[in-house]
């Protein structure tokens, strides 16, 4: 049995926001899914400890962006692995507030979905919910993202559970040999890998950088920790 | 509000299969998810007049296959637009029983899970199903196909809600002038538009070939009909 065979399933890249007590708050998701065309229904799957689960059980409402190939990542780390009980999401984020009266994030959004809450189902440590579509813009023709897209052209987080998953792509043979010496690090807190080899172009960082040469106040380009908290890959 | 947005919303494209009696049937779906790692579990969801949803509902167990992009237009017709009911699909189709007993499709198959159900849920004209996975297997490195790709590279199907889709994307830049005069055919079983700028590749027809030059055992690539059930598109 060969688990990896889950990443061959394909998955967009969505944040999903939501209200409560005139607060904002939104998150990456990767599973939303049509359900039925009449009425318009769709699904998304939250895990029960975030805070956008909070919010949706909440206020009933919930808002999707469709990302586009452009989300740089720190933008998807801000939204992926940083709690809204911790930082303000929605400062420095445009974004309008929909017709369900939830906050719609606008950076890096091809469109968009608001729904209302129709129904839940506990799956474990999800919760799927299904909402009624009562608002629905395209914003641009860009690309959306894939979770592969993700994975593979952005170097996004692999699961733990599969951590040969990003050296198995066809990039490793690009590495040249004085790269090759240059250790990789990973990041305690949300588990990127800084590979020399890639550097971090989001952040300016050229590939060839080792992670010793990075400046000081250079931070995961996932989930903004800073040097201290890499350690290196054996 | 514009429902095509939905069509931003990534989805691969898998054919599910399952036993009943003996009796082998499969579909083409859409929506297959992850619900839980721990266990892993994977949700699909199956139109309830389909003959795949008895099966699964009986046997309580189904397979997915994971088709590449390599799929044929006759290969996705054959699964997405043919019912079990009429005809035995998997006459002229390679595959194997897997772990469950039921048929596991290999033909255009880069990786396929098996699952045995844990439940099921009531989403309209659907039926969400949950299972756990008990087999997993990479086949190939191919690409997955995704539904944008049907849609834009293959020129699959589009919901009939959205006609102008096929029109919208990039390649009709590519139609030549003489081209322009032929008219278009749609199938009035399945909405497959026949466009002489595209031609039908998968079964030699080259592009810029009228629909009227088309042999007369020509049938539509994507459900099988014969000309006679083609009307022009005005």
């Amino acid at each position: 049995m060969d688990l990896r065979t889950l990443y061959k399933v394909s998955y967009g890249v969505y944040i999903v926001s939501s209200v409560k007590d005139n607060k904002f708050n939104g998150q990456i998701a990767n599973t939303v899914f049509q359900v039925t065309s009449e009425p318009p229904t769709i699904a998304i799957c939250i895990n029960k400890q975030n805070l956008t689960h909070q919010y949706i059980e909440s206020s009933k409402i919930f808002t999707i962006s469709i990302l586009s190939t452009d989300a740089t990542m720190q933008f998807i780390g801000k939204f992926g692995f940083k709690s809204g009980r911790d930082i303000d999401k929605f400062k420095d984020t445009k974004y309008k507030i929909g017709k369900t009266s939830a906050p719609v994030v606008l950076d890096y959004t091809i469109g968009y979905l608001e729904a209302e809450l129709t129904g839940s189902m506990d799956a474990g440590t999800h919760t799927i919910f299904f909402g009624r579509i009562v608002d629905a813009e395209t914003i641009n023709n860009q690309e959306p993202m894939t979770y592969a897209y993700y994975h593979e052209i952005k170097k996004g987080k692999s699961p733990k559970t599969a951590p040969t998953y990003i050296a198995s792509n066809g990039r490793a043979k690009e590495i040249k040999s004085e790269v090759i010496k240059m250790s990789k690090y990973r990041c305690t807190v949300c588990d990127y890998i800084y590979d020399p080899a890639q550097g971090d172009p989001d952040s300016g960082v050229q590939p060839g950088t080792a992670f010793e040469s990075l400046p000081d106040d250079w931070v995961c380009p996932v989930c903004g920790a800073d040097k201290t908290q890499f350690v290196k890959e054996e």
